[in-house]
């Protein structure tokens, strides 16, 4: 399910390919995000195309909206939106805590109201496993509590042993509907490792969910709020101790920089809303000259609603067929008329930058340069 | 310039051929809208993929945005927004007329506050030949002087004068650049008709214009809020008085059916807010079964955010490679999630059922059947 290819001998990074029921993902690698079944303006095939291998949904969302019913018409959320790359759900989690109001938690179930319609909605981590059977998903998250930055180690403590309650549940439950044959296709589990920033916890939580078989483990509750400085320690000692042959997963992260200081650390695999949001603010990424990691300032941002752009004729980016054949004066002028093909633009841009980094990180992992 | 390739013996309609400076274009033919220089969330590869041979621009929202000193240092607006498509820019008159406060008319400068920013402008004439001779436009449109419907008699002959002191006034100065060179490429003039619902109006105002050499003629003044039994009857009478050796354009119409009428009637030339504007609420134009425009009821249209196609798995429409990839409920999804892929997927079926609607009325022409 999961090879390692070639491990650096400079760093933790490492080489590998992932092997869902969808297809073969090479490590390290980037989702897009497609939070409501899309992404943001662009189709499936497009991202394919700038070199995605796998894309990111979320459960909580799907479960709202369209719905499971709807769904299970189709026979999967891959069915349903057109996607040809596999699909990692997250667990509902992050955004039943983030998104939802009157949450509550009674023994195993989360009682929350709908952000959409104010609905009455219970998850739980059986429930969140059927839901992702429902949508497919090649690879399923574990309904976890993340805890935000900065907490006390009280609730840190508390949020961490309802976390590995319900990864128990949830891998068990998941062990049992496999005995089943219920299953659409075959789906590997992640589990998600807490702890929020106190080093025993952490250590104690990638332990426990060491022990319970699942096919990948995830750092989650990073990227929270809290200083590079505090992430970078976590990650440090978090990623170090996961178990070598299992694919990680650092949720949520992040800039560039974060991402391969992460794929030193041996994080795998990586989701971020940076690209798609920041597109849609006309923030740019692009690379500071030639493609090289390993450069100092290897990329910049450009803000290309800046007035500087209003007749800067040169491409918005050089590297890409299509951005090639815009000038940055017109995505400026995009953007300043609110016109649509602005967003769309700038998030082929941003996901281009995104997957090319991906593809140079794997490069220079490979030429045992990283 | 504009050949008559075959005329119809059943109707006015015909089959032609318009040259500009960047292209020829099979006529009668419609016009996907570019208002600030970009089609809603389309590139106009893509409407070109989907058969469009030209485009419309604004000379009002290209002079107040971009502005004029952007576009000139690209060569043109074709160059600036990277088309490869011929383009008609509309004069600005009746955005003039309909967007912009505090409107004053002083001998010929038209005084004005943008929309945008409450600046104060004046557009004249010439000022309007000047701005599309920067943008480059291959049919420019002269100023003309919109009234709304219904109006006194007064009033529009008040306007009707005033449009024609300006085509003229326009023209002669087209004609002095031209003999100076000053023009980036052959650029085609058109003359406005307008009278509002006057016959002798219109009849005098086709006669004066048809007298100053233009290119083409436009019926302007229409689809403002009137009857259908108005509008016919107007056009009836003014098309049938056009000089028949030069193409003919009918501003900013319609409906399919109104379009099919309007050609039997001998127009060549269509633009339409419609199948855009309608695509961003939801509102689908499909074929009612196979393409055949001399069928009653020959299409339908369907508002996708109905709860019934919530969970519809045909196609969204069969005809396209893309839209033929999604299915009904997943872009009723989308406009429910308020996702951008659902404009831009709703657009390309509206502007691919306009465009294959005008191939189908060229068939029918050369067929003999319309």
């Amino acid at each position: 399910m999961f090879k390692i290819i070639k491990k650096s001998k400079k760093t933790n990074s490492r080489l590998g390919v992932l092997t869902t029921a969808s297809g073969r993902v090479d490590t390290p690698f980037f989702m897009p995000i497609a939070t409501k079944a899309a992404i943001k303006s662009l189709t499936v095939a497009e991202v394919r195309d700038l070199g995605a291998q796998i894309i990111l949904s979320n459960t909580y969302h799907n479960y709202l909206r369209p719905g499971i019913s709807t769904i299970k018409k189709f026979g999967g959320l891959r069915e349903f939106m057109n996607s040809d790359l596999p699909i990692l759900t997250d667990s509902g989690g992050y955004q039943v805590f983030s998104l939802s109001n009157l949450r509550k938690i009674k023994g195993d179930n989360i009682e929350f109201r709908s952000h959409i319609d104010g609905s009455l909605q219970i998850l739980n981590p059986k429930k969140v496993i059927d839901i992702q059977v429902a949508l497919g998903s090649d690879i399923m998250m574990v309904l976890d509590e993340c805890v935000g930055l900065p907490t006390t180690k009280a609730k840190a403590e508390q949020a961490l042993n309802r976390t590995h309650h319900w990864a128990k549940m949830a891998i068990d439950y998941k062990n049992k509907l496999d005995k089943k044959s219920v299953k659409i296709r075959k789906q590997l589990l992640f589990g998600i490792v807490q702890g929020a920033d106190f080093k025993d916890l952490r250590l104690q939580s990638v332990e426990y969910l060491s022990g319970l078989g699942f096919d990948g483990l995830a750092i989650g509750g990073l990227a929270v709020g809290e200083s590079m400085k505090t992430m970078y320690g976590v990650l440090n000692y978090t990623a170090s101790a996961l178990p070598e042959n299992k694919p990680h997963y650092l949720m949520g992260v992040g800039y560039p920089e974060n991402i391969i200081e992460a794929v030193k650390q041996g994080i795998d695999m990586f989701d971020c809303v940076i690209p798609t949001r920041e597109a849609r603010h006309g923030k740019l990424y692009l690379w500071n000259g030639q493609a090289n990691i390993l450069k100092k300032n290897f990329y910049k941002t450009v803000v290309i609603t800046n007035a500087k752009f209003a007749n800067d004729r040169s491409p918005i980016n050089s590297g890409h067929p299509l951005l090639r054949q815009y000038s940055k004066a017109y995505l400026h002028h995009l953007f300043k008329t609110q016109e649509p093909l602005a967003l769309r633009l700038a998030t082929l841009n941003n996901l281009k930058f995104y997957l090319d980094l991906m593809t140079e990180i794997r490069v220079a992992i490979k030429k045992g340069k990283l």
